[in-house]
Formats: C-alpha cells, structure tokens, sequence
C-alpha cells in the first residue's frame, strides 16, 4: 500500500475532472420523490432504490443487494478486498421527508435548481442536505479510490437505509437479521450534519428520546360549570397542575429517578462547547423567543446537547371554539416526550415521569398513560474512540483547524442502534450543515460543502485504513 | 276586593276545569321549534311570537304589543286595572335551545308526547321544562283570574323574551328603552327552576359570571425540541404553569383580589342549606366523579351555589394527532370563566385574574388577555323582601310545608338586568325542576308540577297584592 498522501492526491484530482458529472448524479438523484412516509411517492422510492443500486454497481462494489424486513427496501453494498485491514460501515438514507407545503418551495422540490447562498452556489431541492447530498460525497470519494487505484485502503460495506424519515421502522430487525453482513468496526455516517458552515467541528453525540402520553379523567361527561362548579374536579386544570409540577420555579425537573445515571459532559465536550461561545440571547433572537427557559448554571449549549427536557407536544381539553362555552371538561390530554442525556435509560426515564404524574394526581382523577416502553438512549462518541481521532485528522487537515466536538440536541436513531445491535461505535462525516432548511420548503445543499466532504471522505478512507478498532 | 281564598277558590275551580284545553294550548306552543340560535328555525319563531301574542289579546289583558331592539322580538301585555295595589312584571322566554343531537331524542323534538317519568305523567318536547311549561303555569293562572272574576287583584305586566337562550342579547337595550312601560314593584320570574320535584322550596340566588381569554406565546414559530428543547420556553409548559398558580394545593383561589366583596351566604341562606343534607359522594357518583376538587372547608352547596369558581373550559396547544409530534408549541390557548359569589364585581375579578396571571408569567413569555369587559353579578333576594316573603306563604299554602331558601350555582342574567336596569328584586317561581333533561335531549316537564304551578300562581296574585314593596 502506498502512503496515504500518495493515495489521496490522485483521488482529488479524479474527484475535480468529473465533479459535473458527479453533480449530475446527485441532481438525478434528488429529481426522484422518494418520500418514505406516503404511499402516493412509490414510484419515487422505487427509482431512487433502483438508481441507487445500479451506480453502486456500476463504481466497482462487490456485492450489491436489497435488505428488507417488510418495509422500504435498505440497499446493501460491499468491497471487501483489503485482508488485515479495518472494515467500516457507511451509513446514509435515501428516503426524503414530505415536500408540504407544496407552494412555500420557490422552486418544484423535485426539480433541483442551482441557487446562490450567501453569495455562493448551492443545489435546492427536497432531500439536497437530508440525505442525498451527504451520501453521494461519500460514495464520490469511494468511487473515486475504486477509479483511481483499482480498489479502496480499507473494507467497506455501505447501508443505505429508505426509512429513516419514518423512524426507521424495520431497520432493527433488519439490523439483527444481517448481524454478520453488516458486520465491521466502525459506523461511518454520511447522516447527521455539522454544527456550522465553515468551522471545523466532529458532532459526536446527540440526545435521546422517549415520549408519553397522558390522558386525565375527572368525570363520566362535560359538566355544566354553573351546575357542578366548585365540588367537580376540572380535567384541564388538573392535567395543568400536574404538568406544572414536573419542574420546580427554576425550570429545573424535579421528577425523582428521571435524571438517573446521567452523565455531566466530558472534557472534550466541555472543551468543545467553551470554544462556540454562542450568545444566548442572540440564538433565541433568531426564533422570536427570549432567555428564561433555561435551568440556572446551565449554559446554552449544555442544556441543548447533554441535558434532558420533558417536553409538553400539545395539549387539549375542552373547548377551543368560537365565544364562551361554560363547561368543566371531564378530559384532558397531553403529549409529552422527554430528551435524554448521556446514562439515561429511556424506559427508567419514561417510568419516572409516569410514577411521578401517578404519585402527584389527586385520588379524584384517573390517570391513564401510555407509550414509555420504547426509547432510543443519548449517544456520545468516546473520547479516546481512534477511527474518530483519524476522523478529527482528516477533517484538521481539509479545514486547517482542529475540529471541536460538537453535540446535537436532537436523536440519532443510527448511532444507538448500531452501538446496541451491531456493537459498533459511530463517526458523523456528514457535511449537511444544520441552517439547509431540512424539512422545511426549500431545503438545500451547498456546493462547497460538497467540495469539502469529498476531500474529506477521500482522505478519510485511507486515514482509517492505520487506525485500529477501540473495541 | 274579596278575602284571599274566596278569590282563589274559584280560579282554581275554573283551572281544574280547563286543564285539558289549557294543555293543549302549551302543547300548541311546544310543536313552534322557536331556536333562536338559529336563522333556520325562524318560522318557528314566528308562530311561537303570533300564538302567544294572540293568546294574550285572548285572555284579557289590555295593551299587548312587541318590543324590539334589533333581535328576535319580546312580547309585552299589561292589565293595570288595580290602582293602588302593587305591579309585578312577570318574566318568561318562548326562545329554546337547539334540539340537536337529533338522534339521542326518543320522539321528535317538536311534537309534545305524553310519557311516564317514576310513574308520573310528563310531556316530552324542547322547551318543555325550559321555559314554555313554567311561562304557560304563569299564563293559565292569569287566566283564570281574569275569566273568574274579570280582573286581576294587582297590576299585571308581562315581558316573554325571545332571546334567553342566545345570551339575552338586546334585552338591556329593550329594558332600558322601555324603562317606563316595564316599571313595576318586582319581577317574578316564571324562568329559572325549582330545586327537587317534591320539594318545597323557593330558589333565591344565583352565581355571576365572568370570562377570559388567555393566549401564551414563547416564540415566533413552533420548534424542533430537539434543535431548541431546553433553552427555549415551551408555551403549553408556560400556561399550565400559570394555570395551576390559580389555585393553591388544596382547590382555595389564590388570586389576590378576585374574592374582594365577597359575602358570605346569609342566614336564611345557611338554614336552607342545613335542611337539604346533600351527601357529597352521592352528588358526584352521579357524575361519575369523586370527592377531592373541593376546596376544604367548604360545604357542597355552600360551593355550588355561593363560592366563586375558575373554571378552565378549554385548553389547547401543539400537537394532537397519532403518533409523536417533538415539537415545542410555541402558542397556547385557554378559555377561562368565573363563576361568582354574591357581592363580587365581574369586571373587577376578571381584572384581577388577568393580573394574577400577568404577574405569574415569566419574563420570557408574551401573554394576551381578552374578555373580561362584562359579566353578570350574582344575584341573592333579599331576606326581607316582602314580595319574597309572600310568595314564600303561597308555597307553603301549596306544598304543606314552608320553603327553604335554595340557591342555584349557574347564572340568572334576568334577575342581574332587572336589578340593574329596572331596580326591581327577583322572585324566581318556575315549576321546572333540575332534572328534567334542559338543554339535553327528552326534555319533559311533569304534569304535576303543572298542577301544582297553577294552584300557586293562582294564590300568588292575591297574596302579592298585599304585599308591599320593598324599596
């Protein structure tokens, strides 16, 4: 094997004469709707699968195959050609959300339209950032090692899954189904995305989640509040008092057994997060919100990537109509879904939140809740992981800086799934950065991000080939 | 003028003789579907307005006429033949409530049926227990004072609403106007309704009645709780928490200044509330409710009819479909009204709730209030008010056994209005009892509530002309 640089040089250069052409391929890519969760969009997932299994096939992969569990087909690829070297397991989605609503997009969704950000060139369409921009930087690079050289520095399977949009549904059991196959050292996700345009960041971990829902009854029937007033309990107001008491006046949770096993930041983390210095008033400023929320002694970026919430997603009782309606509602309901921190178990966490609307409800309510039995726990890459220390080099070298890590407040179902399932750690290469208007009308992709992530992902390949697995 | 009994002995002789075309004649009024509400019905309106206004001329009385102000018209007849005996206005509504939902009702809604309630005969229609039985009671014994003894023994008017269901909408206005023409000693008030069948008693309060709109905002867009949940505020969170500062652990209002001017019930009040013995558990099993929202301290009628309430009607914020929703509401919704105790300012403690909750809200959060500009005082007789005092001998005279004080906890705009307006007390005598099914469908009204209703008014006119007013 040569030396890396020597490998890399002639990818990049490969990379740069046929970027039209790979463009192009990105652009038919995103010209088909593949959106998972409507049955109306088949012909869509139909032609991304299809166009997708053929380029796999066409660049040089060994073995190219369908995986399938009962829902939207994940597409299976490997090159398995480097005996003694590592083997990495490239993650990507493509499925896409939904367009709507259809007449806030400036142009077709499914038309990608070159645009300019910021002064600089970028591709519109639905699915430019989340997921099909991303996932042809990796397979560009990989293609390229296959053109260039003959064959790649490492084993590499590819997983592209057409389900991610809909909670990857069958992804689990297909997961456990092709253990062996899907077998490797490392997860590589061309999924997620980096913190900022421009800075040189690794995201390394992200939230979890488990949701409940709630509903209260005081009653058999609404109640007329002039008739029963006063001794009929209120199903509103007592869900209200309920939910009231989840936090203390501070906004901190006071649900006993809820913060259970968390975990504070590590000092890469903490590092990572004094380095941002973002201003709290200015990143609420851009929602229309103002400072308040916050837990107190917790700052800005702690609270959104390492600290858990118990969220209300809606609430409802009674009346809502026009005018007046003098009635004392006999239910009420709430969603809720709590973000998890590092050590939390979503079902504990789940369990602790019900046991507590249990314990404070008055003897005069009855409380039914639902959900909490299934979760997805917060994911943080360890420190000293080595396929993310070569990672944070590649991207050091391409960017001139030492990444940061850097969190996301949000779940990243892969990363749990492939840690408990697959026992694989995951690395986050994507260069999908979090202000592409992701499901949201027109979403786009830019093209130096484009640019970067192939000079990434060429050099990654060969970085990861010396590192050796954590496990 | 001949002593009391000789006076009634033969309206009464003359009811009993009449009773069947008498009946028939509410029968006539139940088939009008006189729905205010809506413009569908307004034929119904009309021939319940033509039938009574010609019963009115039928009957004796001297000037009958319409009185308008924009809505569905009042009906206005007066026999003033009795200089130097007193004038009492007698208050009744031939508007009623939709009859929908059309298909919970055993015989059409319109067309009065004969049917057993615990074995006791009953007509089943809209309106017959709200208000048109009770208004033809008062109209029958009017009758046959006038067929008898071709007089009244005191001033009659008669104001017949057409708006009662619809919130009395120009009835200020209309009073106003006609403040000469409506000029009385006291209103008696053939709207309203008895507390038990069987029961001798006489309903002397009500609760008022006030309402807010609250609208809670924390951000300019709903958000991504996993993008923003921690640091940004969560508008359903936020107003549940003001909601549940409304109260304190144990239901007691903590509103500071909402209870300004309460009094407490007043003796005759107490004592007949001592009398009726309600058992708590029965009273909400009923319901399907339990004991617990009481405010401690309190008894249950002492609650429902003289403590004022915050009632939350409706709620409403985020997400309520299947499924998960991460979203952060950044809107939430609630529909507030008081009920209140005698001696309360409707303005004045929808005032002070509004600045309850505008001092409860955190900095973060922006708060609209609407509503609370008007309201209907409670309304309580009083003890010594002679007409009350009168009529309070004719129920004992009918049922054998003197009325306690009952009260009610839903809300009398006439009694409020008629005070306010015209200066006149209240003395509520309607035979409809609380559990003939108003406002629900199979609404009945007894028959023998008829004959005990006529035998009352029949004696009533006599004994109110010698009472004398109380201001």
């Amino acid at each position: 094997m040569n030396d890396a640089a020597d490998l890399v040089a002639p990818v990049e250069a490969w990379l740069a004469a046929h970027r039209t052409r790979l463009l192009d391929e990105l652009f038919a890519l995103l010209a088909a709707p593949s959106v998972s969760t409507d049955p109306a969009f088949a012909a869509g997932m139909a032609n991304a699968a299809t166009g997708l299994e053929q380029r796999l096939r066409r660049i040089g992969l060994d073995e190219v195959r369908r995986l399938e569990a009962g829902g939207h087909p994940a597409l299976f690829a490997s090159w398995l050609g480097a005996p003694g070297a590592p083997t990495i397991l490239v993650y990507g989605h493509y499925d896409v959300q939904p367009p709507d609503p259809l007449d806030l997009w400036t142009t077709p969704p499914f038309e990608p339209t070159i645009i300019a950000v910021d002064g600089e060139p970028a591709v519109r369409a639905r699915g430019a950032s989340d997921d099909k921009g991303p996932l042809s930087v990796a397979l560009a690079a990989i293609e390229g090692h296959l053109a260039v050289h003959g064959g790649l520095p490492l084993n590499v399977k590819i997983l592209l899954e057409g389900e991610e949009e809909i909670g990857s549904r069958t992804l689990p059991t297909l997961m456990a189904t092709h253990r062996d196959l899907l077998a490797a050292d490392v997860l590589v996700s061309a999924d997620g995305g980096r913190f900022r345009h421009g800075l040189s960041s690794i995201n390394t971990s992200s939230r979890g989640i488990v949701g409940l829902d709630v509903t209260l009854r005081t009653a058999a029937r609404d109640l007329h509040s002039g008739r029963f007033g006063g001794p009929a309990g209120n199903a509103a107001l007592e869900l209200a008092r309920l939910l009231a008491s989840l936090h203390d006046e501070r906004h901190r949770i006071v649900v006993a057994g809820f913060l259970d096993g968390l975990r504070r930041p590590g000092n890469a983390d903490l590092a990572g997060m004094a380095a941002l210095d973002i201003d709290e008033t200015a990143f609420l400023a851009e929602i229309g919100a103002r400072p308040g929320a916050l837990e107190p002694g917790v700052a800005l970026l702690e609270a959104l990537w390492f600290r858990p919430t118990i969220e209300i997603n809606g609430i409802v009782s009674g009346y809502d109509g026009p005018g007046t309606k003098t009635v004392i509602p006999c239910e009420a309901r709430a969603k809720i879904t709590c973000r998890l921190g590092p050590g939390q178990d979503p079902i504990r966490a789940a369990e602790a939140v019900a046991a507590h609307l249990r314990a404070a409800a008055p003897a005069f309510v009855d409380l039914a809740i639902e959900g909490g039995a299934h979760g997805t726990p917060a994911y943080v890459a360890p420190q000293d992981e080595p396929f993310l220390t070569a990672t944070m080099a590649v991207i050091e070298a391409v960017h001139g800086a030492p990444p940061g890590r850097v969190g996301g407040g949000g779940t990243l179902q892969i990363s749990a799934m492939a840690r408990e399932i697959l026992g694989l750690e995951t690395v986050m290469l994507s260069y999908a950065t979090a202000d592409e208007r992701i499901h949201a009308p027109d979403e786009f992709f830019r093209l130096a991000s484009w640019d970067d992530g192939v000079r990434a992902w060429a050099r990654l390949l060969p970085a990861l080939a010396r590192a050796t697995s954590h496990s």
